[in-house]
């Protein structure tokens, strides 16, 4: 009976307007921490601090988990799917690490765990991958799917203002935890990158196999560069398919990148996310709206106690749109083989000179380069910015450490990712 | 076996990458006008010219109907619900104009009847309309749901040109019809927002009482000026609950629209679609894509296939998701009774005077103005750009139908919506 579990209640309590399937749900206990006034008007025989009594009773259906956090969330939604019910959780932490457990479990026992709410708030995402997008062959999925940080790097642009200032205003203004580390290191988005891309490409994932980089070194400069170049910077979770031809290797990161003001994530501000899914034949397809809150997360977990209750509607066996298939374990490409743009930022020297120093470093080692652009001038040092072209990440790298070595390269003081 | 047919029959002939479900269809006959030579795969023996065989055809579960207009579409949809099947269209037409007698038809039949690629081409959101989002109440749909004049609006955009001209290149390059009128009047835009407004709203629509509005009217100097206000100009189609007391009563419409640049359906460009949907609790979502073509069309068209193919292997009763489940009429509020901000461009003998008197006409007919703006001089004559706040449709007519007798006022070149 948090702020997601109040917004549930809220809807089945007024259900008048929606869906006519919701008045044959019933709320029948609401497991809290403690008692206390509750901004909602449910009769106080519900409530009760014995979460155990609630995932073993026999007469209920469905459990809905909004709990948050690893423990006792994963155990309640272990021992709820051993009692026969279907479970709808918005908790991205237990799905993204214990999905294997969980499905397995829900497998054996013929029921739905269902988890629309834990990728995009509101934003119908899970529904649609396991839906209507999967008659498609996924080539990409991926998003702004963290409100905070998208928040944080919006105002960063309007405002011209570095992270720290801004991350202590959102934290002021409710924007962002006190403890803001889930977010800010991009670990949120790789729990949610993970469940989307196991949808997309049919298997599993080892969470911790994915790459994360947050946004804490994203700078004002770099935000004023990339505007000149033509770019926003976003923190993207992207989960690609580098070659159809081998569909159990796929490519799943975390990191700021350099998204071109034409692309249609370029344009998603503030607390807003979006999914962008790219397949074949549909070509891409986007999903915008509101990432957190309230009513857009109850709204989601509604949806699937919606679908739930549609299915036992229309009969016995398991849906198969609502149900995960896939068993099999999804290989994650290893950074060094990625293929991608990368933008880097030098201080150096002298230009005249140093531009065809560094061209011919990048050109041995095959980094193709779209442009090497003066930027402006900083405590006498000429500042460079370097884009490539789509190469291999392990090669620029070698390239680039090399170029480390130039005496004429005073700093890299930063590196990023273009899409 | 025109565009659509074959994208759909290319994605049944190769399900692998796909969902396993799709192995359980077949494709039992193909309906063609003539017998000739095909881009596809496919035995001689599955093609036939005779219609009627295939939706009377005992041993056949499906009939998806991708020929388009208005007959023979409507009878063969008719005949094949009269025998059992369930029907995937792609129909605008039929189903904006004949969804009434074909959903109780099917209801009468229990069989489905899926229109997911009616609206929006590939992008999902027949299926969010009524699965996912339907646990809210929904206050709004709208978006741009005609990939030919959103083409030739960006383009007009950023080529500065004029309609008729970008119009006959666009028809050369297969981006608009020969005869155009269906596109450029709104009359598509039109069918579409008749489906969306009935699905999200519960109710039937006349599709004759929406007022419909096409671009043929917007020229380059109004795309400018609106630039210089911070609009983009957009075939909007528009669905709204005005008052949330009176659920039966909606405002449904279709016509170029101002569009505030920050709004996320102003960088909606080219032939793409967005469907913009706003209801309590979840706020506004957002669904983009590619409004039309082979494979975003067969995509929708499978995805139907896919859940009708589920909601069979779930259970022998109607999946309460898919079906109609709305009979009772929807009104649509009057134009007059609108309650919209609304954009007009006047050309005028002198301002000093001029603009006094236009504020005070507005003002006694309660048109609150957000902005009076000398945008111009041409030809001696002074142009004046007038932005309301949201008013009254009515009360602003009779404002402007004063302003016209003004002496100083020569011409009145614009009038378009604000969003």
């Amino acid at each position: 009976m948090g702020t997601v579990g109040t917004g549930v209640a809220k809807i089945l309590l007024d259900t008048q307007g929606r869906h006519p399937l919701l008045q044959t749900l019933e709320i029948a206990k609401v497991g809290v921490r403690s008692r206390k006034p509750r901004r909602i008007d449910l009769p106080e025989s519900l409530f009760t601090t014995d979460l155990a009594s609630i995932v073993t009773d026999p007469d209920i259906d469905i459990i809905v988990e909004v709990i948050g956090g690893l423990e006792p969330a994963r155990s309640l939604i272990l021992q709820a799917i051993d009692h026969g019910k279907h479970v709808v959780t918005a908790n991205k932490a237990v799905i993204s690490r214990y999905g294997e457990e969980i499905y397995e479990a829900a497998t054996a026992a013929s029921v739905y765990v269902m988890i629309e709410a834990a990728v995009g708030g509101g934003i119908p995402v899970i529904a649609p991958l396991k839906q209507a997008l999967s008659v498609n062959r996924l080539q990409a999925v991926m998003g702004i799917i963290n409100g905070t940080t998208n928040y944080i790097l919006t105002r960063m642009q309007n405002e011209g203002g570095d992270f720290e200032p801004i991350l202590t205003d959102a934290q002021a203004l409710g924007y962002a935890e006190a403890d803001p580390t889930a977010d800010v290191d991009g670990l949120d988005a790789a729990d949610k990158i993970a469940i989307l891309a196991a949808l997309a490409f049919g298997g599993r994932i080892k969470r911790d196999d994915i790459y994360c980089e947050g946004i804490r070194n994203v700078s004002a400069a770099d935000i004023t560069y990339a505007e000149t170049l033509g770019f926003v910077i976003k923190l993207l979770a992207i989960a690609k398919l580098p070659d159809s031809s081998d569909p159990d290797c796929i490519q799943v990161r975390v990191h700021p990148t350099l998204v071109p003001v034409s692309h249609p994530l370029s344009s998603v501000n503030g607390v807003n996310n979006a999914v962008l899914i790219e397949g074949d034949p549909i070509g891409q397809v986007m999903f915008y709206g509101p990432g957190a809150g309230e009513g857009p997360t109850a709204s989601a977990v509604v949806s699937d106690l919606l679908s739930i209750a549609a299915s036992l509607a229309t009969g016995q066996n398991p849906d198969p749109l609502l149900t995960c298939s896939h068993s099999h374990m999804l290989s994650i490409l290893p950074n060094s083989e990625v293929v991608t743009r990368l933008y880097v930022r030098l201080l150096v020297k002298d230009t005249s000179g140093v531009i065809g120093k560094l061209g011919t470093c990048f050109g041995q080692h095959n980094v193709s380069l779209e442009s090497i652009v003066q930027i402006g001038i900083q405590d006498g040092l000429v500042e460079l910015v370097v884009v490539t072209h789509e190469v291999r990440e392990g090669a620029f790298q070698k390239a680039l450490s090399e170029i480390r070595q130039f005496p004429e390269v005073k700093d890299i003081p930063s590196l990023l990712h273009v899409l």
